[in-house]
This record gives C-alpha cells, structure tokens and sequence, in this order.
C-alpha cells in the first residue's frame, strides 16, 4: 500500500470508527437536521468525545459547544458537516487546515441541482482532497456504525432501535435506503452499517462498502445503486467479498428503458447498460435482487452461516397446493426438486398419517398438530436424504400452537446441526407475530410467502455455488499480453490488417486478401482453389451487406470479374463518398449455423464481450450474452448457456450439435485480445461467425479502434 | 331455468343463507372440528336456529340437542356432517329422508385417499342427487357467510375478525386458503364469504362463486385453484361477473412441470395445461394472480370503485430511485408513463422545490413534510393530466406525520372526487400501523412495496380495458352452423377430404388432389400449369417429411414420374405396414414466412386454436398463443399481438409486412368451424401455413376425428 493509499485508508477507518465527531453547524433544536445526531449520539451511549461547533451556543443538551473549527480542542477523527451549501466549502478547508481527516455532509444544494451544483461538489472534492481529507456526501443522510454507536446521521432509520446485526447496507438513496433499513428492522434484521453515500464527491458506494466488508462481525453486504461511475472498484469489491466468504447481494434500479430515462433525470450518474450490468454481476458472483423486498429476503437466507452443497429443494408444507406453488418457483429459479431416496420415502412413511404425500414435495397435513414429532421427524427425514441440500418448511397461522412450534424447529436445527449441517428455512404465513420473534432469537430464518422462501433458497444455493466454483477453477496459464498495434489512423480499419491481429491472438477468422484489380481477383480466386466471396473494402462502409457489398459462391473466372465491377458499381451508387480500397477476396467458409460476436468498450466496465446468435430471427430476439474481458473458456461456457436459442447449438431437426469447447476457446481468446486492446479498441463486430463440423470461424469483420481518452479511463470525480 | 334447476338453486341459497342449521356428530369440547361451529355460531351471533345432533347430549352450551337426524324438529336449511367418513353417507341418506337440502361435509377419508374413497365419495354424490341435495365438501373446511353470521366451518380463519367485506373467496384449498383469508384480514380487506370446497363431490368452484356473485355487497370474486374440470362452468362464470363488472383473480398452482406433477399427486382432479388455461382466462377477461400476495394485491386495487380509462400511470414519490423502480415495473407490466402536458408541468413547477423532478415520476422530495400543500397539490395536477389514468404516491416511515399524510389523502381523495374519478393508490414502505388502519377507514388503497402497487394499477387497468372492449365490442353476425359431415371412419382423414371441408368453412387452404398412377399425377401436374408439391397419402403416415414424402419444386414431366415412385419407395421402406392411397398433387404456394396453427380438444376446455410461428427457432422458443374456441377476428389480432416473434409478421430486413387482417379471419373462421367440429374433431394441424403478400395459405394438414365419448363431454362427477 503506497503512503497515499494508506493515508486515505487511516482517514476512512476514522471515519467509520471515529473516537471524537464534531459537529459543524449544530442546533439546539434536537429535532432539526442538524440536531439529531447530537441527539442519537447521546441517547445511544456513543462513548467518544463529541464536539459540538456553533458560535452561538456554550453548550447543546449539556455538551460544551465551539465558536468555530479553528477553536476545536482537537482534530477530530469526524467531522459532520450541516450547514447551507454555499457555507460547506469554507468549513471543509477549515477542517482540512485544523487537521479534521473525515467529513460527512449532509447538505444539498450540488450536482444534484445541476452543472453549477456540479462545479461546487467539484472543489469541495479538491479541497478534500488537497488537506488529505476522505468525505462522505455531500446530499446524503449520514451513516451509522451500530458496533461503536456512531449516528453520523438524521436518517428516520435513527429513530428506532439500529441494530447492530450481520449486515452492512450502503444506499446511494436516503428515501429508499431509510425505507430498506426499517423493514430489515422490521424483520428483525440487525444492520452493522448503515451508510447512505449521497453524491459520492469523493468516496463512491465501492470503497464505503469496501471499508467496512472485512469487520468480522458482518456476514453478508448489502447494497441499494442508482448509478455507478466505477465498474472496476464494483468489481474489486465483489472479488474481496468472495475471498472473504461474505455475499454482495445488489439491487439496481433502472432496469428498462423508461425505468433508465427516470434514472437519468433523477441522478447524474451514468446509466450503466443493464443487460452489461446484470452479466458482470453474474460473472463476479454478486446476486441481484429485483426489489426491496427481494433484497431482504436474500439476506435472511444469507446471514444464517449454513451452506448448501447443491440445488436441491426439499419441501415439507400442511398445504399440497402451497407445495406445488413453491415446486413450480423452484423450477422457474433453477432449483430442482429431487424424488426422494427409497430409504427417505421409508423414513416418512413411518411417520406420516396414511393421506400425506411421502413425495416431495412432502405434505405432513395439518396432523402435526396432534403428533409434533410427525414435523419434526419428517423435516430431519428430508433434510438427511442424500439428494436435499436445503429445505423449506411451510405451515400457516397456529396462533394456539407457536410454543410447540418452536420448539419443534429448535429441535429440528440441533438435529441437523452436525456433518454439513444442510440450510432450512422456515415459510409461516400469516404468523403470530410471538412466532416470528422467537424463531428469529433462535437463528432460525422465517419467511412469510412461499414463493418469497424459494427464491431466497435459490440466491443461496447459487451464492454457494460460485464460491465452490471460485475454489475449484484453475488458475489460467498467464498469457503474454499482445503487443498492442501501432496503427496509422483511428476508426474502421482495414479488414486484412484486423484479421491479421485477431488471428494472430489465435482467433479463428477466414484467410482474406485485398484485390486492388480484376487481375489480381481473379488471381486470389485461382489461389483459393474453390469458390470464393467477393466484398467491397472501404473504410467508409461498415455494414458491407447494406450496399450489396458481398457476392457469395463465385467460382469461375468470368463471374469473379462480373462481380468485382458489380461491387464497385454498387458501391459508387451507394454512397459516392465512400474511399474504396477494393474488393476482398475471401474462400467460402463452412457453417450450419451463424452466430455474431462483439466486443465493446464499456464506459462503466471496460471491454466487454458478446455472444449470440446470428440471422433475421435473433434481430427479433435480441438473444446475447455478455462478460466483462478477459475470461476463460469455462466463463464462456455459462455464456453459451444463457442463450435462450442455445438449443440450436446442439442441432435440431438432424442437424449436427456444434463443438461448444471450441466456440468457449474461441471466446475466451476474444476476451484476452480485447482487455489487453482496452486502451486502443472501440468496437469489434464478428458478423457472421459460421459454425460447423470444422469449428468455428469469423467471416467478416469490423473493428474500429479509439484512443481511449483519459475521461472515459478514469472515473470524473476520482479519488485515485 | 327448469323445475330441477329452480330446485338446485334454492337448495343453494339454503345452503348459503341458511334460516336454520344441524350439526350432525356436534360435540360438547368446543375446541374441537365437530365442536368449532356450534361455538362461532353462537359467539358471532348467528340469528337462525341452531340443531346440534347427537345422542350423547341433552343439550351443548345451553343449546338443546337432538338424538338423532330423523328427530329433528325442522328440515333445517343446512347440516354440518362431522362424523366419521365411514358414516358420512348414512348421514347424508338421513337428512335427505328428514327434507334437508343441502349440507357441508367436513369429513375426509374420501377421494384423497384413492380409489376406495372415490368410490365412497361418489355413492355419496349420488345419493344427495337422489334426494335433490346439494354437497359442499367432503374433505372441507366449511365456510363463512358473513354477512349473515353462518359459520359452518373449523376453520382457524374463523377465529379472529371475520368481516365482512367486498371480497367473495372461494378456495380448493384448506390451508392455503385460510392463509390467504387471514392475510387478506391482516391488511383490512374484509371477506364477505369465505367457502372451501374440499373435494367438489357435488359443488365445484364455479357453481360455488356463482351463487355468490350476484350478492351486491360483493364487488370482486376471488378464487385459488389446483384443479378443475368443468372449464364451461368457469368461462360461464367469467362471463357472468363480467355481466355484473365485478372482477374475477384466480390464483391456481401447477404452472410448471415439477409444479403440475407436485399437483397430480396432491390432488385427483385433472392437470389443465397451464398454457392453455393462461390463455383462457386472457380471453375471458379473468385476472390471474402468480401468487396470494399478488391477489391480495390485485383485491386491494379491485375492491374500490374507481376504474381508470386507460394505462397511463402516474408517479409521485418521496424517492427518485423508488420512482424509477416502479417506472420500470410499469413498463413491464404493460403500463405507459406518459410525459406530462405543458400545462401539468407548470402547475407543477409552480408548487414544487426547485431539486424535485417535475417529469414523471414526479419527485416531491422529503420537503413535503414541511409543506404538506406540495405533495396534495402535486398529486391532483397529475391525476388532471390527460394522459394519466391511474397514479401512485410512494412515501416511507414517516412517523411523526401520520396526522398530516392521512388528511392530505383525504383531501386528494375528495378532491378529484369528480369528473372521470382516477383511482389513486398510495404506496407507504414501512409505515406505521396508524397509518395503514387510518387511510383503509377512508376506503384509500394503501400497498407497501412500489412493485407490487404497479402491478396491482396494471390488474386494474387491464379489468377496466376488457370491460370497455366488451362493451364496444360488436356483436358477430351469427353464423349457420356447418353440418357436421358424415365419416366412414374416425382417425386420420384423407387430406383432400379434409381440405375440402376446410375450404367450405372458409379456411384459405391450397388446392390439393390425389393421384392414384403417374399417369394421374402427370395429368394433375399439367392442370396445375406450373410447379407442384408431391406428397404421400396415407392414413398411417401423420408426419410426411419423416418419411422423406414431400418433394417440392417439381415442374416437368419426367420429374413427376420419377418422384412418384420415389415417394411410394421411400414410404413403403420407412413404413412398410402403411396403407398407401396414393400421391397428393399440389400447385407450389407463395409465402416468405411459415406459420402452425392447430386445433385441439382440451378436455378442460373444449376445443381450443393454437398458432405459432413455424421453423427450426420456433420449434426450439415454443413461440405459440392459444384461445378457446370460437372467437372473433379481433381476438385472434390478440393472438398475434402475443407471439414473441411477432415482429416477424410486420416485415424485418426489408421483407414486406403480413396482412394481419387476413390471418386473423383465418384463425377466427378455423375458431368457428372447430367449435361446432367439437362432437367430431380430435386434432387438426395446418403446418406450414405460408403467409406471403397473396395472404395466408395452410400447405398441409392433418385432421384426425374421433367422436367425443360421454366421459369427455361432461365432468365425471358432475352435478348435472
């Protein structure tokens, strides 16, 4: 860690674990914004010094309060900051120069106003930056650290009881975020962290949430985006969250198209495109929840420290059509439900009354109210048979019963708190609320729909499987980074020269040469020794097909010659401005099936690669996938298995299946070029890669390459 | 209505509405299933007369009791059997004897146990026919009427607040209907009638709703299924609360595969195919809820008054990024979020602070808090909107402003309490109890998570859209009813038969006609005075190209011969049993795009019309949209506007558009002749049917007819 980095990094632990807070700009008035954290900081037991500043008070609720920052007694290890936004500049700079290291404010009035608010967040973050100072804010609700009763905030949250619990929740939204909170509170969800980044001027939602991720006492991450500037800190994050064994479940709003237009007027982030998003997430094992309350119920499933080894369900439910419903969830979620073994199905059989399904899922009737260890005994049934990896119990109302209820799942968990100790969780719909606490005290995750259970069920069950993944991947041979090309001129280049380069990083592209003249077309037939495609070359025309710039199947003499002035004719009455450089000679490939793959450069992510299928009914479709380059040929295996068309790779009606190890290969290759190209290539379009019996191979080819600016290189309002 | 019909249905109004009810096997231990109703009855002031019978007893909980069904003093209006389902049936017989006519069986041991309690289920059906009773049950929980106090039910619903309210609830299930009825109680929506109805021996769902329904204390029809098998009931339900404009949400389990086989072993009623009763429910307007918490949701929005005129939704919210959430829902639903007019827009900007976005989502920012007029003011300009059909208001916590919210509610309420009256809902996360008990005393629809508030506005605006198109919609001319043709034999028929049967119905289907020799063929080929198809004509062989017996593209004389032979070659070597008629002749058809439809008698629902785009892709996406027939050519417009690749028919890559107008009086004429084909017609496919600028042309079909058998055409357990 270079002196900076660690600098910064004591300035943020300062920050979030403050041993003294002053408060700038504080009020009597403990209602006010800028009262209530004085007032959450003593109701609270905050056990650090705190130091009021306003010059018109001695003291607030019995603290002594300073006439200004430069008369603190000391450079406290925080600073919030609550005055109006023209004042917020002078009293960063007068912290930095008494040695305050860590600010958050609360005030509004900046980028979310508009270009000027910008330029005024602009040189708070210079000022921060020039004293050595990390700041959360500005427009954000504050933060809590539940551990140390630090209430750097006058989020509502506050208000009630904070915790603490196994989860860090960072919000860029105060409203929502606060909203997020008091429902995890409502479930009795303990949140370690509450941090609301506001702005992001200076620290952005990765390093906040990377700040407080190693705390031990936090099991699981959390997090509510709007936008995101820094692809590469998210995916930091999400790589240091998995080495320590902690998921990262996020949800991001701004999903579709009117979703993202509302994004885009409501923050000035940028609207990362979501399908890219939702790959990379996928790709760094991060788990996407839709909503709120889907975000919560991870979480539940996540903060108890039991982990299935597969993707099994069992379910046990008093209502065969609740059973069914959470059966047809799990289908649609990729969990699978396993018969049961026969030694199972005889286990339950001894226990169950004669008109309960001993299937699964495995209706126990409502008879366990009469004979409790009929529930108990054929949870631990289920869970013991070798096929169930996690299980779900689902039972309804029992207001009269909550005692032996509990007592029953108490029981059921010692049961199978041995060996490797399989995840259940409980489905109480409609539950005495008694019930739920209970069982909460006890560790044991309660849910309250069924359909709700099962989707928590399948985020931990994939969450546990990208870990075991992660374990088991070897390591990649390092490969030599290509020497990156001296090129002559940015934009579309020429097609030989790209097929040179692509080949060369051993990505399969058919042999083309470029024929200036009839003759020489003629001659690269003959050379060819077949048929052959003839295409227009112009670094003006991108899309060859547009213009009827390809004839396909030539195979005599005087056909070449036809088509080559054909192309040029073409191609002049197309577009008479258009510099052609020729025609491309090219031998016909082999292939039953067209596919298309792309590289982009992504502004959130950097490089990033496509895949989908080709032809007229894909355009419906729009059937791709995406990964943030580079990755390996097991990574590009998951892409092919995300095409919804991916069934035509393995033939239908008769036709061969396609060699998906070589087009995974073939992927990864891609994948390595363009990260090492990052900082040259723009765009790259392989379209129509054929596929066949010989392998895959990219006939055409569009590659435009950009300087990639220092802009888009780095985040705008950076840290680094 | 005939005399048995009248007699039906006031056995039924007596079963609903009973003036006096016998408890047969009453017990004295209240707690108990045979003990619960006499208790509610008595503690929730039931006013009719009340019957215990059972030896054992003088009197139960100062109620006088009877020894014996014979010794009753009255033919009471209903009976609770409770006794053992070994004596259920001598019951049954007994009451019938003493003139009761109608009677809840709580008893279970019947048809979900197997064949031997089928057996008894159905002697007990038969012998309630004998004596004109109606059954609900056995294996039931009983039901509430609440509005007259009847508690004919142990249901542990029935022991908190039971009503009443708007919602009429019907379930199949037991559990999973009390859950949801105590769920729909947590949240304050009121259940007029509750009713289970167990194993549907005699009532079905449907005849159960249906004497319901028409009560006009009840504004919308609730219904949670797991099977069903009379699906003529169901529509003529649908149609039927269409008539009164209540809406009807079903919930049914067993969308998937795992899902319909969790289903079959759980209950004995048939598995409809999902996709098929999806369809028919879009076609009868019937809003289907995925799970209880999206009816709940979808009830909420329904059991008010207010419909919106289209699918514009409003938003306002305390929180841009909840705004964007919703916005996205909104999209995915099917809503619109129409920009707002000039007009709206200053109104806003008149009220609103300078950082709340005055687009929609509007966002009102916290400052509503300080100036409560902002938020009440911001929300009637966005109802007065044009474009705005239905509005939600997204706030959370909150807590120290209950007082204030609840009154601007109110206020918004009354003020756009005129005019088209725009349904407003207010989605409040996390909100204290007060609040929620609060807003529902005034009748305003209160949700607690933005999706789930737009995705209830999107049931109700799709409610209020079929209602219109139903009310606009034109009434077909009536059509003759075509003969139904006499048949040599069931099976597969001779295709030139079948094509001319189609033809007379108006189905466009190209001319086709069978050659006995080459000679013929030769002969049909010059008369077709271009290319033709030849195909293999045999009842046996279903699928032609299996068999390598379709060669196309044939246009002179010796090509005729020789694929004549090559045809009843290939066939007799691929089939050598195939009784071979001969070789069909047809003109080559015009079309760039293939289309399926089919026809198929559903044993729920009767015949049903399926069309899917045809091809390699399609067979792998299932791209295909089904409706019962018959229908009208809008409805089938309604097909096409399904088809994912639906974009195929309006042209991509430069081919001309279909004629959707054409295609869809195909469909309707097909919908038309396959109903009235219902007593014959097992299977019809017409694959391919070519659609090019001439309009649509079916190319082949296969029509299989086989007389529908008695146990087909009716419910096997049906009451009629």
């Amino acid at each position: 860690m270079s002196t900076d980095a660690t600098t910064r990094a004591a300035a943020i632990h300062g920050l979030i674990h403050p041993q003294s807070i002053a408060i700038i700009g504080a009020s009597a008035d403990l209602s006010k914004i800028n009262g209530r954290p004085l007032k959450h900081l003593l109701d609270k037991g905050y056990t650090g010094r705190i130091l009021p500043v306003n010059p018109k008070y001695a003291e607030i609720a019995g603290v002594p309060c300073h006439a200004s920052i430069a008369s603190l007694p000391e450079a406290a290890d925080l600073a919030i900051v609550a005055v109006p936004a023209a004042e917020v500049l002078a009293s960063i700079d007068a912290l930095g120069r008494r040695g305050v290291r860590a600010a958050v404010i609360f005030s509004s009035g900046f980028g979310e106003t508009g270009a000027a608010g910008l330029a005024m967040e602009r040189e708070l973050a210079d000022c921060a930056r020039r004293h050595g100072m990390v700041l959360c804010g500005p427009n954000c609700l504050g933060f809590v650290n539940a551990f140390d009763r630090v209430y750097a905030t006058f989020s509502q949250y506050a208000d009630g009881d904070t915790g603490p619990g196994p989860v860090a929740f960072v919000t860029q939204s105060g409203a929502f975020g606060t909203a997020i909170a008091a429902l995890a509170r409502q479930r009795g969800l303990g949140l370690g962290y509450f941090i609301n980044t506001g702005n992001q001027a200076d620290l952005d939602f990765s390093e906040l949430m990377d700040s407080v991720i190693d705390d031990p006492r936090i099991r699981v991450a959390a997090g509510y985006l709007e936008g995101l500037e820094d692809g590469d800190a998210l995916i930091r994050l999400a790589q240091r969250c998995h080495q320590l064994g902690k998921p990262l479940v996020l949800t991001k709003v701004g999903r579709m198209v009117s979703g993202q237009r509302a994004a885009a007027s409501h923050t000035g982030a940028l609207a990362v495109a979501d399908t890219v998003f939702d790959a990379v997430l996928r790709q760094y094992g991060v788990l996407r929840a839709r909503n709120e309350e889907q975000m919560l119920d991870m979480l539940q499933a996540l903060s108890q420290d039991r982990r299935p080894a597969g993707f099994g369900l069992g379910i046990a439910t008093q209502s065969g059509g609740a059973g069914v419903m959470m059966a047809d969830r799990a289908e649609e979620v990729g969990l699978t439900m396993p018969e049961l073994t026969p030694a199972t199905q005889a286990r339950l059989a001894a226990v169950m009354p004669a008109f309960g399904a001993a299937g699964n899922p495995v209706d126990v009737t409502g008879q366990f109210v009469a004979r409790p260890e009929l529930l108990r005994e054929s949870v631990v049934a289920l869970l013991d048979d070798p096929g169930i990896d996690v299980a779900i119990v689902w039972l309804q109302l029992m207001t009269a019963h909550v005692d032996v209820l509990v007592r029953i799942f108490c029981e059921i968990r010692d049961r199978t708190n041995v060996g490797n100790r399989k995840p259940f969780f409980v489905c109480w719909v409609a539950a005495p609320a008694a019930a739920l606490t209970r069982l909460r005290a006890e560790g044991i995750v309660v849910f309250s729909a069924g359909e709700r259970a099962v989707e928590a069920a399948a985020a931990l069950a994939r969450h546990a499987a990208f870990s075991r993944a992660q374990q088991s991947r070897q390591p990649s041979a390092p490969r030599a980074a290509p020497v990156l090309p001296v090129i002559d001129a940015e934009g579309v280049q020429p097609s030989v020269q790209a097929a040179q380069w692509l080949r060369a990083a051993g990505v399969p592209i058919a042999p083309v040469a470029l024929a200036a003249d009839e003759e020489q077309a003629v001659a690269l037939w003959r050379a060819a020794g077949g048929a052959v495609a003839l295409k227009i070359e112009s670094r003006d025309i991108t899309h060859k097909t547009e213009v009827g710039g390809v004839i396909l199947k030539l195979d005599d003499e005087a056909a070449v010659r036809a088509a080559f002035s054909t192309l040029l004719q073409r191609a002049r009455s197309a577009m008479p401005q258009a510099r052609l450089d020729g025609v491309l000679v090219q031998p016909m490939a082999q292939g039953h099936l067209e596919l298309v793959l792309g590289v982009q450069r992504d502004p959130i992510f950097g490089m990033v690669v496509m895949v989908g299928l080709g032809g007229v009914l894909v355009e419906v479709l729009k059937d791709v996938a995406f990964r943030r380059a580079p990755f390996d040929a097991d990574e590009a295996q998951g892409m092919l298995r995300e095409l919804r068309l991916g069934a035509l790779l393995d033939g239908v009606r008769g036709q061969p299946g396609v060699d998906r190890g070589a087009l995974s290969q073939m992927l990864s290759d891609l994948s390595h070029w363009a990260a090492a190209m990052r900082p040259l290539l723009a765009e790259l379009d392989l379209n129509p890669v054929l596929v066949g019996s010989t392998g895959p191979m990219a006939v055409d080819c569009v590659m435009v390459l950009r300087r990639q600016g220092p802009d888009v290189a780095q985040n705008p309002s950076s840290h680094a």
